[in-house]
């Protein structure tokens, strides 16, 4: 093997065992998606039809929106939520960054045997209460038991459905260079939040996850511009570095991003110094970003500052034609950086 | 307490703990969820609102049945089948029992770390195949994973969403007595095959498992009567017992079944007197039981046994007026014996 067959990562076919960096949501979760689940569930036939986080289908005339999470987040109450929290907002987003407002969700739980009746209960209220926040009904569920040492607790299943309203058609190769790039607000609070419960650490204030369901901050900004709103990405897993380059290699084009304009609280920078820590790697659960026509940005930006979970909204770059698929950092020195795709995960199971 | 307090089953709230019984299908299961979930997720204005395996839902004017499970099974492959098998078809099977035929599933994988990338091509292989079987899109997904000793090498969630075609309305509310009890074939394999692999028991033949999409099963009794054919259900988890009981509580008659016209292959009846365990209690992956209206009963059968999945289809009894809620079996030697609703799981991780 000389020098050049040398790829980075590794290739798959040398790992033969899942390690935890396959569910971060960076490049080793990609190459398990590509190279061993798309081509094993579609077929050869359907090899170029995209295992996307939602779907949008046609069914009996009505335009769908479909998609799905698992969630295993570790503890189960942490600062600012629950996993019963991430398991309705986190399929509510997935169809939000479609376009699509929720209608149903499903609910499957698998329980560690053990685990208290009193747990599942919060769990599963705060399920309830998230689904009535985000205006979305629970209709069908169900639940398995594993014996102790095969679970965590409860780890939860949601699938969702939502209608797709006409025109709307958000994908990232739909991204073109001159496109502005917003984020709704802040970056890193869920990340440290978890890590924060986890490790039992105390930093200078509490940090509290932003988890939240972004269906009405979505349809504010599609009141402004449907066509011209390209693509929507909530960056949970592998964060907002994850989500830039996923766009930036299917539009085919250049990424670049005002290091100074993206928004960091002092508290997560604070806890990401200490902790070695890149925020644009840390997962959020109630951001979005989006791709914008240049002349709509102003528009769409101020829609989003009008609603509740947009009030800090801000542009933070834009879509280039130079270095097509990477995603570069413009640092508050006059520097420039790569912000590459995340190979694992700096934090696993945030979600 | 005095002694007229006391309950069988022992009330949720005198366990603290959720136990392996709890994901049986049984009385546990229904505890645990009419207790604990249905009043925690729905809050107590929609405490009326069921949660079933499948919902019938309108959106943007297609009427939709949404459905989903999780999936445990021990082993990941076994005499029949595999945990893929299971979780294409136990879902295509879920909306097949609402009377619509599968469109579209989405897939949550929560991997196990350690397990070897050729399983889960393995098991992605096997979805794979199943949905093209069923035909039916695997169209969305997700990975999470899980560090080694929190999982089980793969556990599966599927979720599915399909057309309910004008005039089908199949609810256990609806059997009447008069209604023919037809089963579309022999119990018992499903359970019994696991079993076979798990602890490496050799019986007399090989057992099989009957794991199967009944879509097009279902399609064709449909055919023959879309208002007289009352209900539809799989007997998964709990077997032929639980739901000949849950459709008894939710029509409020009583159900007689023919313990002789139930078809028992002498295998499974052989490795049940071995086990000490009850056919009608043993899970069935491919298998279905409807109550029809007595005019069309005949015309429903002969359906049946002109499609592949019902060639040993037979009328194994009746819904009465006498004993509502109760499920009785007449024996061959001429006897009653009450079907009792299973309490936890003879077996648990079936599925």
């Amino acid at each position: 093997m000389d020098a050049l067959s040398w790829t980075c990562p590794a290739p798959l076919r040398d790992r033969p065992r899942v390690v935890m960096g396959h569910g971060g949501g960076g490049a080793m979760s990609a190459e398990l998606v590509e190279q061993v689940l798309l081509p094993a569930l579609t077929g050869p036939e359907q090899a170029s039809a995209p295992l996307t986080d939602s779907a949008v289908v046609e069914l009996g005339g009505a335009r769908l929106a479909f998609s799905t999470d698992s969630f295993v987040v570790r503890p189960l109450f942490f600062p600012g939520g629950s996993i019963g929290d991430l398991a309705v907002n986190g399929t509510v987003n997935d169809l939000a960054m479609s376009g699509a407002r929720a209608a149903f969700l499903s609910c499957g739980l698998i329980l560690e045997e053990g685990v208290g009746i009193d747990t599942v209960t919060q769990v599963a209220e705060a399920i309830g209460a998230a689904a009535r926040a985000a205006d979305v009904r629970v209709v069908t569920g169900d639940t398995k038991v594993v014996e102790a040492g095969h679970g965590d607790g409860v780890y939860i299943n949601t699938a969702g459905v939502g209608l797709v309203p006409a025109g709307v058609d958000l994908r990232p190769d739909r991204v073109v260079p001159g496109d502005v790039i917003l984020l709704s607000g802040p970056i890193g609070l869920h990340g440290v939040a978890i890590l924060s419960e986890r490790e039992n650490l105390a930093f200078e204030s509490d940090v509290l996850s932003d988890c939240a369901a972004l269906g009405g901050l979505a349809e504010a900004m599609l009141s402004v511009t449907t066509t011209d709103l390209h693509v929507l990405r909530d960056p949970t897993r592998g964060g907002l570095a994850a989500s830039l380059n996923e766009i930036a290699t299917a539009a085919g084009c250049g990424v670049v991003v005002q290091e100074r304009a993206v928004p960091v609280p002092p508290s997560v920078a604070g806890a990401c110094a200490m902790l070695g820590l890149d925020p644009m790697y840390v997962a959020n659960e109630g951001k979005l970003v989006a791709f914008v026509a240049r002349e709509h940005a102003d528009a769409v930006l101020a829609a989003m500052r009008a609603h509740p979970l947009g009030a800090e909204a801000a542009i933070i770059g834009e879509a280039v034609t130079d270095h097509p698929g990477m995603v570069v950092a413009r640092t508050g020195l006059g520097g420039t950086r790569v912000v590459d795709m995340p190979l694992g995960e700096q934090l696993p199971r945030i979600c």
